[in-house]
C-alpha cells in the first residue's frame, strides 16, 4: 500500500502544461501539473474537472467571468463549460478528472498531450 | 462559478468523524473530515477511497501493515481492503470517493453517519 507525497511528485515535473498521473481510483485520475502563461480555450463534453492549487495562483477564465485561485482553493469546472487557465507565474495544480479525458478537450493544439505519463 | 477554500471550509467543522461534502463531480464527492482516535475496521465493497492529509498526520492500519500519512501525503485504499484510520492528535483530511459511499463501509457503528452534510 503505497502513499504518495505531493511535494515529492511535483519535484519530478519540469515540463509545463503536461499533466502527470499520480493516482487512479473509481475510473478517475489524480494528476499533477505545472503551468505558466495562457492555455487554449476548450471544454470537455462529458467530464467535470477539478483544479486544486498546491502552490502559486492562477486565473480560470470563462467566457463571462474570471475566477482567481490561490493556494488551497479548488474549482470544479462542469462539463460543457468553456474555460482557459492563465497563470502569470508558474503554478502547481492537482487535477481530479475521469481517466481518458484530454486536457485540451475538443480542441487540437500544439499543447495537446495524448498520453499522460505516470510518475 | 464558485471556488472553495479548504482552510475556510475546515474552520466550519467542529465535529469529528463526520465527513462534510464540499464538492461533487462525475458522480464523486470531495469531502473534508477531522478526526482523532481510532475508527472502526471496515471495507467498501465497491468503492476505492482517497485520503489526502491537509493538516496533522494519522496512521492507516491494514490487517498486515500500517502506513503513516503526513501533511501532503495521500493514499488510495482499494475497494474490498479492510482498513482503520487512527490519529493520535486531530488530523484534517480531504476525501475523494464515489457519492453514496458509507464511511464505515459494511460495518454498523455508533460512528456511522448516513447523511453527509454539505458545507
Amino acid at each position: 500500500m503505497d502513499k504518495v507525497n505531493l511535494a515529492e511528485k511535483l519535484s519530478l515535473i519540469q515540463e509545463r502544461w503536461n499533466p502527470r498521473i499520480v493516482g487512479e481510483l473509481n475510473g478517475q485520475h489524480v494528476k499533477l501539473v505545472k503551468f505558466q502563461g495562457e492555455f487554449v480555450w476548450h471544454s470537455h463534453a462529458h467530464e467535470d474537472e477539478l483544479f486544486l492549487v498546491l502552490a502559486g495562483s492562477f486565473v480560470m477564465e470563462f467566457r463571462d467571468e474570471s475566477v482567481t485561485l490561490n493556494q488551497g482553493d479548488f474549482l470544479i469546472v462542469p462539463r460543457g463549460v468553456e474555460h482557459r487557465p492563465v497563470a502569470e507565474e508558474e503554478v502547481s495544480v492537482m487535477l481530479f478528472e475521469p481517466a481518458g479525458i484530454l486536457h485540451t478537450g475538443g480542441v487540437e493544439s500544439e499543447l495537446t498531450v495524448r498520453e499522460y505519463q505516470r510518475i
